[in-house]
Parts: structure tokens; C-alpha cells; sequence
């Protein structure tokens, strides 16, 4: 069962360190790094179940009879907790009468409505991070997953830019792309990919449509393949038709240039709004940061979004190991806008292009 | 804006009524439902935006820079507000100035610590399901795009019995009846398709692997595809091979059965609990109840799983206009398992197939 064996004793490590009994494990990623039992929940407020790591004792794992055969080909059956029915009543008495002491919760992972229906039985304390912070740093089993994702990404934007033909819509192109996505190594996409033709490419998050691609126009593609449960997340921004117009260029220049200047200034130590401000003061340069609508971008693991952000309020520094998005953008409602996407492994030294 | 303005009327009845001031709506199914903006959250712990329903003035939306020019869209841009940085200081001053008075909020769809920084600012009340239920009773727009949903199942199904060789891997009939999908009409698949070999059609929620498809042997398949929104789910059992077994065929025979018993009872007044009856008291005329591992459906909509589950511990009762499933199963870790699941319409005296 390794790494997840070795992962379960850092985090118990950190449990003794800080004095409480146990954490209840709730955030799907968490748990599949913790256990490697499923990756993903149903839906958002269905859990496949929940991992409970303890300071001195068993590791226990906690499902419904849906999960309960493939939770006994991967963990002993003596700590295996099967509920149905009145599922928080079970398991508050479950975990109840075990008088562990203080359990540490996600409070990111887990509802009010859930809380409220446990925190009667249990003593449960909020520790954002406590186990989503081991995944920070990946491992070089980790790394090699993430690289497998990224040369998904890399073998679709090479075949892209034949695909892009005027007269074929957003949503044609999103699903031609996930198709060669899928046949070409992804399990599955790591995020609903964003495709925005002509002004669309102004909408950071633009959902695939009818829209066609003309001749002269903007394409701005961002997209994700999933790989051994890795994630990649890479974006270009395509001019179909002749030679770009000006404000086309220079946004796109601007665009490039930033997320230079930030690939060589990031490193350890550097707080993460001191790499968002890498970026958006080249923009400021020329006056455009306000087009720049979010962050620089954001860690990358078994979820596409995790820890850290590299935004201007984002608490935190870097530190070697990370893997994280270097995505800067401008976005001009009147025509569309352009993003670009890579991503950097933070190094001892810097970072370098993963 | 119709249908999204008539359905914030109905709120707005029922928050007068109620006497509360306004609605924060975060889950994204019922935000879409109110406003027809963004049916999807990017992750399931990032929103794409909320929604507040005021009992008396303005309904607002706020979201992040991302997706403001697609706000502006479909939103009056004085009943918007575009947060950055420290999102929750800046949501709960926003609200909190407008003095509103008592605010419901679903206490499933918001986390503890969204909760806990918006708390000491804003009088929150949890209301489990007071947006949500609006959502249980599908008008005939719903009704037609959930029947155009359930026709890619049904083409899929008609498809799929050719694609079950003897050699090809779960994931490769998963990938290949999800492009089915795709290219015949569904803009997403509604979840992540299952597919279930031999003894791994014993896993309720199997996810599809390497296990190859052999002479004689059970396949599983549990999928559904979006269209306009709207999600289908439907199952099927398959037998690859020559004549199936007795253990397959009488399986196969008592989930049918339990079934067609169970749609023929369906009625509206009948409690979630007499409903999930129907088809657990037909299997233990035969002993195997044991083996009915789960609910007998649950409702689907914008969301695949919604309310009702049709569950022995669900509180309540069917009603004209609901749509669930229904999806009786028998598991048998030894060699696999059947389920079978159509999806149906709670009528004025009964339900009906979709």
C-alpha cells in the first residue's frame, strides 16, 4: 500500500506534534492521497466515504454498501466502518464511542448541515490544510504523473491548430479536443474545457457554445487531461485567419512576456503575492493590469486547484517541490482577450517549466 | 429571463411567507435554476457565484472577475457585484451593508469555514432544501429536456450490446459509449459513466479499469448523458457470451420483477420509505434482500442526484411531477452483481416511464 501507508504516518507525525487524537479525513483528493480509495466523490455533497487517521491506533475507513467491496480489496475488513440509513446518527456513534478526544475536520470539506449533525457526538476542531498540506509538496512519483498529464496537454495544442477552421463552433472544437485528449492517454479531462471564439475569449471561463470561429478572430483554449488521477492544465490563445491585428499582438506579446518575466523570478521563499505582483507589474508597464482579472495561477495535483493560489491576498510562500499554473491574461470585453499557460516546478534555485 | 424570473417569484412567496428578508443561493443546480447563470461551480469548493433572493427589492448576483462579462449578459449590471481579493470580507460587508435582516442559506452547500467568515457579519438561518425544493416538481420545459436526455441513453443502450467483445477493458466500453453520447446529442456525460466486468459488476460504483470483457461473463453499465442541463441515468446488465447462468438469469429475473413491481406501485402520497418497500419486500420473498445493497432511486433533474432518495430513512412523500429513478440491484461479490434502472414521472395516479 505504499506511499499511502508512508503518507498516513506523516500526517500522524503531525498529529501527535500538535496534540490531538485524529483527523477526519473528508476532501476526496485528501483521502484517495491518504488511502488511494476513490478519487472522486459522486457529486459534490455525496461522499464516497471518509478516512479516519489516528495519532495512536488504527487507520479506519468509513463507507456506504455502494463502496463496500472495493473498500475490502484495498483495506483490512476489522477497520472497515460500513453505514446506510440514518448515516450521521451511525457514524457519530461509531466514532463516538471510540472517545478518541479532539478529531481535527477540514471546515472546507465538510457542510454546516454535516457539522452540525456530528458536533454533538464528537469533538471536532477545524484545521484547514492539516491534511491537504502534505500535498503541497509533490514527490517525484508525483511529478512523474503530472508530466504524463502535461504531454497530453502538449500533443493537443500541437494538434489544434488544425482543428481551428472557420465555420466550426466553440463546442466542436472542445469536444474534438477532449476526443484526442482521451484517445491519446487521459482517463478523463482534468476540468470542463473552456474554448471562446471572438469576444468569448474575454470570459476567463467561457463555456463551449454555438459560436463559430471566423475568419480573423481570436481562439483562447484552456484544458486539462487527467493521468493516474494527475491533473494538467495548460492554455493557448490562437489567432485563426491571416496576420493577427495590432491590439491582437501586442496583448498577446504583453501576455507572453509576463508569464516570462514570472517563470524567472519565481522562487522558494518568495511570498505568493510577490509572484502574482511579478506579472501584474510588467502589465502595469504599459498600463493594461487592470485587464489582468485574476490570479498568476495555482497549484496543481490530484485537483486541478489546490494550494496554493499566487494571488494578492494569498497568504504563504513557495518552497521547493511545488507544482503550480504561471497563467497570466488580458481581457478586452470589446474583441476578446488572450491567456497563456504553463506549468513550473518550483526548484531549489527557481523554477523550471515542468 | 423566463422561466428563471417566474421561478424567484415562487421564492419570494415563500420567503414572505416565512417572514425571512432574503435567499443567499450557493448551490450551483439552484442558482442556475433562479437565473440561468452557470450550471456548473469550476470545483466543487469554488463557486462560479451566488445569488440573493430578497424577499422585498432587487435580486442580486455576485461573482468574481472571471465571470463578470458573462454576468453582464444575462444580469441588470446595477444588481451585480463583482468581488476579488478577500472574497468573504468583501461579500459580507457588501451584504451586511444592505441590512437586510435575516438571511437563509443552505447549510448542505455551504462549508464551515465559508460560514464562519460570513457569520459574524450577516444574521445566516440554515433552510435545508427552501431553494432547492422548488426544484422537486419539474415543470413540462424540465420534462422535455430530461426525455431528450434519456433518449441518448436510450440510443446508447440500443448501441452498446455490439460494442461488448470479449478482450476490450471496462474503460475502453466507458470511453466508446461516452462518445456515443457525445456525438449524438449530450453536451456532457451527467457522471462518471460505470462499467462493471464479471466480479467487478458487483461494485455498485464501479470505475471503469483494465479488466477485460471475457467469454461469459456479467457486464454493468450504469451512465447518463446532459442535454440543455438536464441529466438521464440509466442502467443496464448485460451478459456476454453464449446462455447465461441460473445465478445470472435468476438475478437478472428478480431485479426486473422487483421493479416493474415497484413502478407499478409508485403513487403519489406514498412515502419515500414504502416506495424504497416495494421492491426490498419483493426480494425477500426470495431471501436475497441482503443483496439490495442501496436505495431503489432518487430524484434527477439539473443535478443526477437530487431530492427524493427513495430510501428506508427518507422523510416524505411523492408527488405529481417529481422524477426519480428507479434502480432496484442484486450483488454477489463471488461473481458480480445486476442492476437494472429506468427513470419515471410521479403522475396524478401513479408514475409513468419517462
Amino acid at each position: 500500500m505504499q506511499p499511502y501507508a508512508s503518507r498516513r504516518e506523516r500526517l500522524r507525525a503531525k498529529l501527535r506534534e500538535s496534540g490531538r487524537a485524529a483527523m477526519l479525513v473528508t476532501r476526496p483528493a485528501d483521502r484517495y492521497y491518504l488511502s488511494g480509495f476513490e478519487l472522486a466523490d459522486p457529486q459534490c455533497e455525496e461522499t464516497a466515504g471518509w478516512l479516519l487517521v489516528a495519532a495512536r491506533g488504527r487507520d479506519l475507513l468509513l463507507t456506504d454498501p455502494r463502496y463496500e467491496d472495493a473498500a475490502k480489496r484495498l483495506w483490512p475488513a476489522e477497520d472497515l466502518f460500513i453505514y446506510a440509513g440514518n448515516k450521521w446518527d451511525k457514524i457519530g456513534a461509531y466514532l463516538g464511542g471510540l472517545e478518541l478526544g479532539t478529531i481535527l475536520f477540514d471546515p472546507r470539506a465538510v457542510s454546516v448541515e454535516t457539522h452540525a449533525k456530528l458536533a454533538g457526538r464528537l469533538a471536532l476542531e477545524p484545521a484547514p490544510d492539516f491534511a491537504g498540506g502534505l500535498r503541497r509538496i509533490k514527490d517525484a512519483g508525483e511529478i512523474e504523473r503530472l508530466r504524463a498529464a502535461l504531454a497530453v496537454n502538449q500533443a493537443v495544442f500541437d494538434a489544434l491548430p488544425d482543428m481551428l477552421e472557420p465555420g466550426r463552433t466553440e463546442a466542436d472544437i472542445a469536444w474534438e479536443a477532449e476526443k484526442f485528449c482521451r484517445e491519446n492517454g487521459a482517463e478523463a479531462m482534468s476540468f470542463a474545457t473552456i474554448v471562446g471564439v471572438g469576444e468569448n475569449a474575454a470570459l476567463p471561463h467561457a463555456v463551449p457554445g454555438e459560436t463559430k470561429i471566423t475568419e480573423n478572430c481570436p481562439v483562447l483554449i484552456d484544458l486539462g487531461a487527467r493521468v493516474n488521477g494527475y491533473c494538467s492544465d495548460q492554455t493557448r490563445t490562437f489567432w485563426v485567419g491571416g496576420r493577427p491585428p495590432d491590439h491582437f499582438r501586442v496583448a498577446l506579446e504583453q501576455v507572453q512576456l509576463a508569464q516570462l518575466r514570472a517563470i524567472e523570478g519565481l522562487a522558494p521563499g518568495m511570498s505568493f503575492a510577490a509572484a502574482y505582483a511579478l506579472a501584474r507589474d510588467y502589465f502595469a508597464r504599459f498600463g493594461v493590469e487592470k485587464h489582468f482579472t485574476h490570479a498568476l495561477g495555482h497549484g496543481i495535483g490530484l485537483e486541478v486547484h489546490e494550494y496554493p493560489s499566487l494571488s494578492p491576498t494569498s497568504q504563504g510562500a513557495l518552497a521547493p517541490g511545488m507544482v503550480v499554473t504561471v497563467e497570466p491574461g488580458l481581457y478586452y470585453p470589446g474583441w476578446g482577450g488572450v491567456r497563456w499557460e504553463h506549468m513550473v516546478l518550483i526548484t531549489e534555485d527557481g523554477a523550471r517549466l515542468l
